[in-house]
């Protein structure tokens, strides 16, 4: 596994953690606003751990996709994705 | 437990799965594209929880703050979570 | 104008120039990274106008809301437009 | 001109039209949900505008970075820029 991915694998675990914290805000019936704080702090590591992926994925399969003529496909691939996550 | 919260509490059990699934997904050495997909789908549940969250703040707390006359300082710390969530 | 609305409009007009500035730069030819982050600028800017708008529709609108015993018709409006804002 | 900086400068001058749209509703005094949506449209296409150049860009110069090995950090310059567009 390379580098990027195990950081964003670790990154991936916190983020469980920080959801399950979540969880149990809303089940001890803590503030609204505490809550949601709690939600975007994953959602900021979901982020983080998207952008590892990516970064390996153009280091790793976009550079292969060079060396095979295919990288127009993989590139409106990754265009597709970022659509997603950016938003409309 | 208000309708919103329960709502929300089982969006955010779902997302939990999803990350797990997503966790399992990099140990597996599945394709990045995929990974990362099943990292959007868990963010686009904890976007959801977090509306819902915020409705019944907005039904409960901010109606209930009108009554106290501290409107302003509510209306201010949901300025500051939106200003968080919309992001800079 | 309430000064929230008068902030918002000050901060749209350096935004719109902020858009023609990169409108000029893709017309240049201009290095693709730099004319992005032209855009993101005016992004940034055009988020910070959108919560000063939500703001003081917050402490005007939706404080009246409260009165009129409309607030859920409201508050509904409110979160539309921030599942908007903050995507899917 | 590339297609895509075509595509990406028409699409700006739309979003230009917009928010000078949304500078006369507040002008007019127009009803907050109201102008909050205009800015919003034009948010939407400056991200697709966005997302035009950055297509533009790795088809063309990370395609070329990839001849000249300085690949690596081309993407670092695209994930940086990302980071910025996702947000944290």
């Amino acid at each position: 596994m390379n580098e990027e991915r195990k950081q964003a694998l670790q990154i991936l675990k916190i983020a469980k953690g920080q959801i399950e914290a979540a969880i149990k805000m809303i089940e001890d019936d803590r503030y609204c606003i505490d809550v949601s704080n709690q939600i975007l702090a994953s959602q900021s590591l979901l982020k983080k751990s998207d952008l590892l992926i990516l970064k390996q994925h153009m280091k790793h399969c976009i550079k292969e996709s060079f060396k095979n003529n295919n990288e127009d496909e993989k590139i409106d691939e990754v265009i597709k994705l970022l659509t997603k996550m950016i938003g409309k």
